[in-house]
């Protein structure tokens, strides 16, 4: 039994007391195993440092899980009250490396790592609070509230496991051993590799809503595949079974790494494992906080590029095509061995869930003659991360999946020794980008399938697309293009064209269209969704979307950058995930801040309207565009600007409120009215008129 | 304890199996009592007569009941499959006398008795079967699909009730005693009568939607008055204190009637209480199948004109004012007498759940010192049906509160020896026109508060408000009405101009379009929500609504008859409520059918379809006009016409299905596209383009 982690909870039963009692058990498990985890740096200095160049310190990541639970609860309207608006603020954003998540130190005056420890008392607190205090109904459902609780839950559940490996990946100084991390102690000869036969049979993966365990947005949906008979590795590959393709040179020969791999290559100057220490003519092994000698009979710890590497030497030695499994012949290996899921899952029988801090020989267990199908490490796979058919976003985290879904995020199977909560469930899936380094080993398959190559990536979402059509598709009744006009407009009233805010940038064309006129525009959305597509266009030169025709009929659309005329402005923009009520300190200094259909959308316009002078320059420019239809979905009642009666019964419009609470700061300019016009299908549209206002920093 | 009728069951538990045998016992409980009910009919025969003129004939309810399982499960797409369509279609409709449910028996052809008694035997073996096999989680909420199982049972239980009040209505030949149907045998001179105060308090009505017994629309919401001290009468009005008023010459002195209340004594020249049989000088008294002894200490029964006649007649002889009860008093002095709900409620202190088969004394049940809170007889009061704060519809259901919120219809309280199920639980609330009988008689009271008179009824439903905006209202972005226009361009395709039917009629202005051209039109709409606007345009002279400026503000808006010059047309148009895709068979034989914006929102189109010609005269033109938004909230995917790809991966349009389905029988003689334009709020309008298409009949 693991002495540290505690199995997830279900989501039924018969007693709602007895649920919440669960459920704080489970959360101060993993509230308690996080910060136990973060033991391993020697000292508060070492939070102020990064294991990975291209990610935050480490102080940043113990901050984040605390301040996701506030950050969702605030955007599902669950509570209105922030706790530290400004820790919520910077300790938002970050787990992939994506090009909006800001990681320039120099952007961020980082806390005293006490104020940070009382900050995470106070949010235990809160969520405990909660807990006794929600209304709750069993089962738990997505739409409960308490679902946020068990978000917030497996969040740090899959940090505790994210932190093991960037604790792993610091400098050894800066590290110590924890006496209750044991390490394996059973290390020896790799066991010799063999394939095995998994027979024809019918996949069939996807999570129903109503399963008792909680589950991430891409779990749910249904997907199907007839997998053909094919033979799989009976170990996951063995530190020993590597160390010839690193003896053979095999990161020095291009051949057998694809564009991507020599890339990595070139910026790394890798010539083995990450984990693997150079020492003389040997290598030693880099455990959590120690080097160790070899364990040969281990699992090799390597990225998704070296596992496709190792795939294409051993292929060509042997004459026979060795692959990463795709995702549903590992659906086949998992069947064949009649996986059970978690709870009827005995821990002893695989290495996770926190029994050993380390790796433990490939040999150990078996799964009916194949063994680690799961635990020890993940297993990378050849299959990108994609969404199952019916998949939907969960709307207190729009964005756990849907970046992942551009064909450069592989899926990682199984799960590994630091793998505990969702991470271990039967249905739970999770991909990285295929240079990423986790607990991640690999199998390898003999196969005959053909897999999909999707090419262009279009975009899956409904309403991304819809957006994409508005901001880059063609104009209907005379209407021209909204985000080109608000960019015209706002340009024109500007006295300084250095640096410009495009708040609400949605899919980014305004944010370009700024930068015709301004030296740096930056674009911030909410939703990663959207900020995706305006970063797609800079990073790869192209937005393609689905235009609907009639119900499920759409054409394809493809807009280039060079078409867009934005190939030389693109050096300008920048796309960055953010809060407009509680953006990050360094988006500032601006000339014109734009926020286009933004304000009837906050969960709290005030906070924004109060605040927003701070971030502008001298004779900076504010301009507003809003149609000002407020829904209880988006803002709660009591943070309506307008739309309502006052206790004297008086009728309140939003632009009357926006002259009350801006006059102080600032003069109106500029008053009109602004058209737009969205696509739903080729015969129905959204037709609206929005107000855009001018104003200018007094 | 009631040999006959068991309680409602709770809509949370631990156990879904036990639940399932719960829901079972209830529904047989409820439909054998039914079933029980109608033995009351002395044979066959009886069942084809009225007891009421304004009425269906019996076999109408003894059908009716079980068709409204099948139709709501259609309805919610909780099945696919109809039992007996023509069923479906001549039972669907009718409780309340409204002007949209045909009640002329020449319009039907009703089938055999035996037929119905095999129709209900597989209509129950169906509900039995989806009772064990429906998706079930607990609590039961209104989204489940067992809700609408629990509808269906406590709309039988309302028909208990009103069918026993039809079955007291039918002449004594017609009918027969059963055994088991025991009247009170108390009966005996009438107690005197007196005032009670009930104290100063604030009253807070409305149903949380978390209350674990079922609800209707009407219960759930807000509402709270502060009630000034008042005061009850002890007793509710017993034969014997009523006898007064009626020897007084009450019946024909006009000054205690109102306009409605004369128009009533007009039409039925009422001399003494429904339920009372002149004998010489004296009365007897009607009970449910036979004629007794006055039975004075019993309450009387009367309709809401006699009650309030009887108030005015009292007021004037003790120089005080009597009214009847508002609902808030009621709510005061269910309060004052700390009522219990029901399942804590003991049957046996109150006349109702059909312990006895008639009235009793009243001064039999004391509740605290005032007798008969509950039970014995319904009591009328002075408060309109209104929706509280709050309100919405059950989409199953969306007429089952909304038509009676017409300032028209007077809360009953309490409850009757006849009522069980929801109609005893305390949060339930039902209305009747004032002219119409139920096991009803009251109480008055003695109050100083003012009542609110609403003057023009607007429409609050924000969707009927929304399409009154749009057929009624102003136009934008330079489109014509479109209502007007399709009517102009129906009218011009048609040959013969006798009879046209305005299928989806919505809130009717297409009706009374066509109306200046053809000599009768008849205007049908799924929903009585939309249906009576058109209604109420004809027989009351005026369509207001709000037009939503922003937020929660709108304006009102009121267009009367003559301003649209319909006046002289009211007499070609009439409005009803029906399915399109399951018409009555009297609805035939028209010149013109036009299905604007109609096919994309049915649950089979194609029914539609597939027999609309056979309701065609020779040369008859049919129009249909739709943007094609097919969604799966109102039509299940499999029933599309367009929109989808089909297995070889063809791109299938709905024109194209539109002339694959009727070329057989139809000429497309014209197509075009037509604009429409729904403003949501000054700011913001649905922008579409409709193809309307022309066939004319081979």
């Amino acid at each position: 039994m693991s002495k540290h982690s505690i199995y997830p909870i279900t989501l039924d039963g018969n007693s709602t007391e007895q649920k919440r009692q669960e459920i704080k058990e489970y959360f101060h498990n993993t509230y308690e195993l996080y910060e136990k985890v973060f033991e391993v740096l020697k000292d508060d200095e070492v939070f102020y440092k990064k294991s990975e160049i291209t990610r935050h310190p480490m102080i940043f990541y113990y901050g984040h899980t605390a301040t996701f639970f506030i950050n969702k609860l605030i955007n599902m309207k669950i509570i209105n009250e922030r706790i530290n608006p400004s820790f919520e603020s910077i300790f938002a954003v970050g787990v992939d490396e994506m090009s909006w998540d800001d990681v320039d130190s120099k952007n961020y005056n980082w806390p005293k790592m006490n104020e940070v420890r009382e900050y995470r008392k106070i949010v235990k607190d809160k969520v405990d609070e909660l807990i006794i205090n929600l209304p709750l109904t069993l089962p738990i459902t997505d739409d409960s509230p308490m679902w946020i609780i068990l978000m917030g839950i497996e969040h740090e559940r899959i940090h505790i496991e994210t932190s093991l490996v960037l604790h792993r990946q610091m400098p050894l100084e800066l590290v110590k051993e924890i006496d209750e991390f044991n390490l394996c102690d059973e290390v020896g000869d790799s066991p010799k590799n063999e394939m095995l036969k998994i027979p024809t049979c019918q996949v069939n993966l996807g999570k129903d809503k109503t399963h008792n365990l909680y589950g991430w947005d891409n779990e749910y949906g249904e997907f199907s595949e007839d997998v053909k008979e094919f033979q799989t590795s009976k170990y996951l590959v063995s530190n020993g079974e590597f160390m010839e393709f690193v003896k053979d040179g095999g990161y020095e020969k291009g051949e057998f790494w694809d564009d991507e791999g020599k890339k990595f290559l070139q910026l790394t100057s890798a010539k083995h494992p990450t984990f693997w220490v150079k020492d003389g003519e040997k290598f030693k092994y880099r455990a959590l906080s120690s080097i160790i000698h070899m364990p040969n009979n281990w699992p090799v710890d390597v990225n998704a590029l070296e596992a496709e590497a190792f795939c294409r030497y051993k292929s060509k030695k042997d004459g026979v095509e060795y692959l990463l499994p795709s995702e549903a012949e590992y659906g086949a290996i998992s069947r064949h061995v009649e996986m059970l899921d978690i709870l009827d899952f005995d821990e002893t029988n695989a290495n996770q869930n926190l029994v050993n801090f380390s790796s433990c020989p490939v040999d150990k267990h078996d799964f009916k003659g194949i063994y680690d199908v799961v635990g020890n490490v993940w297993q990378w796979s050849r299959t990108p991360m994609r969404g199952f058919d019916g998949f939907e976003v969960h709307p207190a985290y729009d964005d756990f999946s849907t970046p992942t879904f551009d064909e450069k995020h592989a899926l990682i199977l199984g799960s590994s020794w630091a793998s505990s909560g969702n991470l271990i469930m039967k249905n739970s899936r999770y991909a990285f980008r295929k240079h990423f380094y986790q607990n991640a080993g690999f199998r390898y398959v003999i196969s005959s399938a053909k897999d999909k190559d999707l090419g262009d990536i279009y975009e899956s979402d409904e309403l991304v697309s819809q957006y994409c059509e508005f901001q880059y598709g063609d104009t209907h009744f005379g209407v021209n293009n909204f985000a080109d006009e608000c960019a015209k407009i706002a340009s024109k009233f500007a006295t300084n064209k250095t640096k410009a805010l495009d708040l609400g940038c949605a899919t980014g064309r305004a944010t370009f269209e700024l930068a015709k006129e301004f030296d740096k525009v930056e674009g911030i959305d909410f939703s990663v969704r959207f900020v995706g597509v305006g970063s797609k266009l800079k990073s790869d030169g192209y937005v393609a979307f689905h235009s609907v025709e009639e119900g499920e009929i759409s054409t394809n659309k493809k807009v280039t950058i060079e078409e867009l005329g934005y190939e030389k402005l693109k050096n300008r923009v920048s796309f960055w995930q953010g809060d407009a009520c509680n953006l990050k300190p360094n988006f500032n200094s601006y000339d014109l801040v734009m926020a286009t259909n933004l304000i009837d959308r906050l969960y709290n316009p005030r906070l924004f309207l109060d605040t927003i002078d701070e971030r502008l320059n001298k004779d900076g420019i504010l301009v507003i565009t809003s149609p000002y239809t407020w829904q209880e979905s988006s803002t709660n009642k009591e943070f309506w600007l307008g739309g309502y009666k006052d206790e004297d019964d008086v009728e309140i419009r939003t632009i009357d409120a926006l002259k009350n609470i801006l006059s102080q700061k600032f003069e109106l300019i500029h008053l009109q009215d602004l058209e737009f016009v969205i696509k739903e299908t080729v015969r129905k549209y959204q037709h609206t008129i929005s107000e855009l206002s001018v104003w200018k920093k007094k």
